[in-house]
């Protein structure tokens, strides 16, 4: 048997074990091109939250009673295909089922010489990639600038607030537990914290920021970056990769944030990771280059168990994980 | 005697009568480099709604019990400075005051020949350069992409919508009456136009954008950029010129945006027309030809008199002006 999580029920707000289902399936069988792939890690990310939604939006919604997806590792059991062999390490998006057939041209197989396979999805994949593009292209980091992160203990906030110091920046991040907040100031060297369940943002930025914002890395929007943005310096940049804080609450409203963009002359720019994928190469080679020099590190959270994936998911949204959140489903059977 | 206007209170929300006193003083004196400035035209304009306020701009703040200030056209009627003489027609930036005492290397001596002396003000002034950048610049306009303009009908919009148009965009004006959409239409020849006081903007938009927007040349801001955001196309550009729905509006609040931003990979850049001081000449340049080969037109609204300044800048956020809203305040003594 083979068990395989569907979407049953769109969320309207967040999502919950309402919205998703166990299901027994048979077992599927690799055509030709095909292999058989055995789940060992599954990735779960705020982005999903927008494919369980109908909109039209850059990514297709999920169907209704099919299986979820996203970024895993796994392994293959099976193959008939030539470019992949039994035992091989692939990451790649596919369904959250335990074992699947997938065309072997739509996996990367993992060279695991480069670090624990986990590292695909996370600093050495979309996390860190989403990270290096959004802060090196949009936020155009300069040697003294001040940068502020929202989800700062997240798999992509934890990246930016890095590569900022790496950049030379003064970084200030922003999470939601002493937990994360310690994390920032003692691993990864962050320059100012702030607890935005805890404190006043507002002030506490003032405070963080004596030269005022050039460059906000906006994970979440909300009340978060309402505050950021009466402190954008002329000519700041806002990288806005995610706005986890709309994501479950059906016409969020705020404050118009357009005069604090003609106050400052600045920008905005949405994007998503896939904007970039000509550029992959060179994302992955400074990513794997400053880790192996120990200037990047990383954190993971790791749920044990396929049947866990839904509660790894919806902990997304209360905050629960530090760096990236990962499901481990099984040991590579040939390790 | 000299007549002044000046600021006395600081509007929280709509500027009136109560703001604003006409004062009476002496007529100034030139000093050694100055000259005496015969007012003819002021400018009255949407930004200075923001000076009135004391929070911190991309400009000063006015001062109280002084002189509001802004673009004019003017007449040297006494000269105590080299590189102007009595009866030169200049242009500069200005207090509000019948007569003005100011330096000489402060104004610009206008080239009459290149057309009416309130060009200089308009379509070959601020309100032209600003259509300009903002769209050549931010908003990138290529052949066969939609440009959505908002206050089509002002200024800088009507400027815009016609730029738009040598782009080889196809071109959606929104504007506040019928004889505004009349004059997009059969003046500017804009391709569709809105009456965001009597249409649905969202649907109306939706019909005349049947290939999504590419470019929003934003001077608004509130409900109509609300009905902009869904309907923009992957890699979006909007110029975030104005927002004179929130001017006049303390706290305003609107649905949150950044989602739109993520989904289309959508940038929204703020801009004043002093970043580009380095472009000015390649601005009026490309103005200044297209103005002589009839491809740029251009409306002005004229009240008459220095005590109808107020009402004609009060006037700007009723909507009742089509093109540049200027105030005439005498002709010139040599014409």
């Amino acid at each position: 048997m083979n068990h395989e999580i569907h979407l049953v029920e769109r969320p309207k707000a967040k999502p919950t074990h309402e919205h998703l289902k166990i299901v027994e399936k048979d077992r599927p069988q690799p055509d030709q091109g095909e292999v058989l792939v055995k789940l060992l890690y599954a990735s779960v990310d705020p982005y999903m939250r927008g494919r369980m939604s109908a909109a039209k939006s850059y990514i297709a919604p999920f169907e209704l009673n099919a299986p979820m997806e996203g970024g895993v590792v796994g392994e293959v059991v099976e193959s008939k295909a030539d470019t992949l062999r039994e035992g091989d390490i692939i990451t790649g998006m596919l369904p959250w089922k335990e074992y699947t057939a997938a065309k072997a041209d739509t996996l990367r197989k993992i060279d695991t010489s480069l670090g624990p396979i986990t590292t695909s999805l996370g600093i050495l994949g979309m996390p860190g990639l989403t990270a290096y593009f959004g802060l090196i292209d949009i936020g155009q980091p300069k040697k003294g600038e001040t940068l502020v992160v929202s989800g700062a203990a997240g798999a992509v906030g934890s990246t930016v607030a890095q590569i900022g110091k790496i950049s030379g920046c003064h970084v200030v991040g922003i999470a939601g537990s002493d937990e994360k907040l310690a994390y920032l100031k003692n691993e990864l060297n962050v320059d100012e914290v702030i607890n935005y369940k805890t404190e006043n943002v507002s002030s506490q930025l003032e405070k963080a920021c004596p030269n005022g914002i050039d460059i906000y890395f906006d994970n979440v929007g909300g009340n978060i970056s309402d505050a950021v943005y009466p402190l954008l310096n002329k000519f700041a940049r806002i990288a806005q990769c995610g706005a986890i804080a709309s994501y479950n609450v059906p016409n969020d409203q705020g404050p118009r944030m357009q005069m604090h963009l003609i106050k400052s002359s600045a920008l905005i720019k949405g994007f998503t990771v896939g904007d970039y994928q000509d550029r992959f190469h060179e994302g992955f080679t400074h990513l794997a280059q400053w880790l192996q020099e120990g200037k990047l590190t990383y954190e993971e959270t790791i749920t044990e168990g396929f049947e866990n994936i839904p509660d790894a998911f919806f902990g997304l949204f209360e905050g629960t994980n530090i760096g990236k959140q990962l499901v481990k489903i099984a040991e590579p059977t040939h390790n």
